[in-house]
């Protein structure tokens, strides 16, 4: 990094790169300009600091690039909005080699492509220690955005996507359980894959009436939903435990409900629906809205670590 | 921190704040939304990480929060377009006092404030050392962005803003010269003035052929203006150097027009305007745009170092 300096950085980070089309101008100038069709825009921004976030030794580089971009690309797609574009601070150690950057760099390309956008900036500076910064942009699909507020008593709770999956990975990778055995849930621990499309593909996003990602664990973002829309929320725990988490959970002694109530970073997408409605695809329901206020697990008051919170957990 | 918690410490920062009026949803869901009146706009993100682009010893937590807005909100304005919000992810040390990061988030919405906008969200993590990452929006003032490539030969080239302040003022806490004695040069380092009326109060934009901040020292930033233009230019060397700034000089042994060439960090803007034309309020012709490449003062071509660059410099 220090032989090839900051300039031809950037010029070898966008070289060969095709802009979506909400990029109407990319780097290059003093900012970015981005195309806003409805007259409005949803903007995110996350962190991911090394060894709190990412590990070397656990991640290629591609893989820690692509989880920076899905991770802020599920927020954008949790607020009924179709992800057009990211911007990227990265930090990095002047010894950084090329190479990491270029992996990093194609990842977080990959996985915008994969959301529908590109990446249309960014900066890059010294650090001691690799920081990405993303910021995300996404086009509201319908006029009303879906927030977490709009959950009613008697909607149906259902999730789009994988629970417990990341978490696993981590358990395999922290724990010293078999990584190749169990490669598939290390996988979905370095790239978690939102599944954009059960959220953009729906007929009318206005049949879900809140909608949030899974990144804090399940407990913690339905009690957001719970809490911002005045409802409980009960959930069934047959329908959470994915099978094939079982014998990960075997080989570590380990709960697979856990996993999947308060793991996160799997960034699968949690909603309520209207009742009655039949669930359009990609959608299981797994619990109900009730009166009240917090969340149950089949009927009972789930204690306990709720999830991730970034200064007292890890 | 650690006592607060990240939650609770996001309540904090947003406890008693207005949104500005282009933030249409503000923290607390997955997004903000913010309106893009123009139906498109501007974007640009800058990452400052603590002992590398500021010290906490030498400036105060709302002076660093002030300039990190100020460098993004320049950055906007050299666009010609007006800043409407930010969003701010913020890594800390589990042990910082929280009083740093209220001083911290009060110096950005002060400035923010003074830009036009507000913080519209944000993410806050624990990292080993306080990184600061914003990303700065804007609603573009015309129908053509005012980019570094429109210089034409004959255009007069004219900065607003001061010149080489930071620079002095770096100096001075850097080499142990009377801080109390050029408090002005160290005020100026620690929170930059961009004069964003300068720009945002032009009668119209459009008399601006090209422009840009002067966020890595006039020569570089002309230089990309000259390169993307494919002009060069001729700076005169006595409209460039305060007279402010010689005492400062003579006191450190420093050449206050190498200040002025090579120093950052004060976010005026430089710019070229169409010959003839009676300059704005606030600006002041320092060169000219001539045939073939790269930037001159009094006709000879600086040698040395042009500016700051993240992976050599510093």
């Amino acid at each position: 990094m220090r032989e090839l300096g900051e300039f031809a950085l950037i010029a070898r980070m966008n070289a060969g790169r095709t802009q979506a089309p909400g990029v109407l101008l990319g780097p290059g100038d003093d900012a970015a300009i981005l195309a806003a069709p409805a007259g409005r825009y949803v903007v995110t921004t996350d962190m991911l600091v090394q060894d709190r976030h990412f590990r070397l030794d656990w991640s290629a580089p591609a893989d820690i690039g692509a989880k920076a971009i899905a991770q802020n690309a599920a927020d954008v797609v949790a607020m009924g909005a179709r992800p057009s574009a990211f911007v990227v601070a990265l930090g990095c150690p002047a010894d950084t080699p090329v190479e990491l950057v270029d992996g990093l760099v194609d990842g977080m390309w990959a996985e915008a492509a994969r959301a529908g956008g590109s990446i249309a900036g960014g900066d890059v500076v010294r650090s001691p220690l690799l920081v990405v910064s993303i910021t995300a942009f996404g086009d509201p699909l319908s006029r009303a955005p879906v927030l977490r507020s709009g959950a009613r008593v008697g909607d149906v709770v259902a999730v789009a996507g994988r629970l417990g999956w990341s978490a696993a990975g981590l358990a395999v990778l922290a724990g010293g359980a078999d990584r190749e055995l169990f490669a598939e849930v290390v996988a979905a621990h370095r790239v978690p894959r939102p599944p954009y499309q059960a959220v953009l593909g729906l007929p009318a996003v206005a049949e879900i009436s809140a909608l949030t990602d899974v990144s804090d664990g399940l407990l913690a973002d339905l009690g957001h939903i719970a809490e911002s829309s005045g409802v409980a929320v009960d959930l069934d725990s047959r329908m959470l435990v994915d099978p094939a988490l079982e014998p990960v959970a075997r080989a570590l002694g380990a709960d697979p409900l856990d996993w999947a109530l308060t793991g996160g970073e799997d960034h699968g997408f949690a909603a309520t629906f209207r009742a009655g409605l039949d669930l359009p695809p990609g959608w299981v329901a797994v619990g109900q809205v009730g009166e009240g206020a917090g969340i149950t697990v089949d009927g009972v008051r789930r204690t306990g670590s709720a999830g991730w919170e970034s200064f007292t957990s890890g």
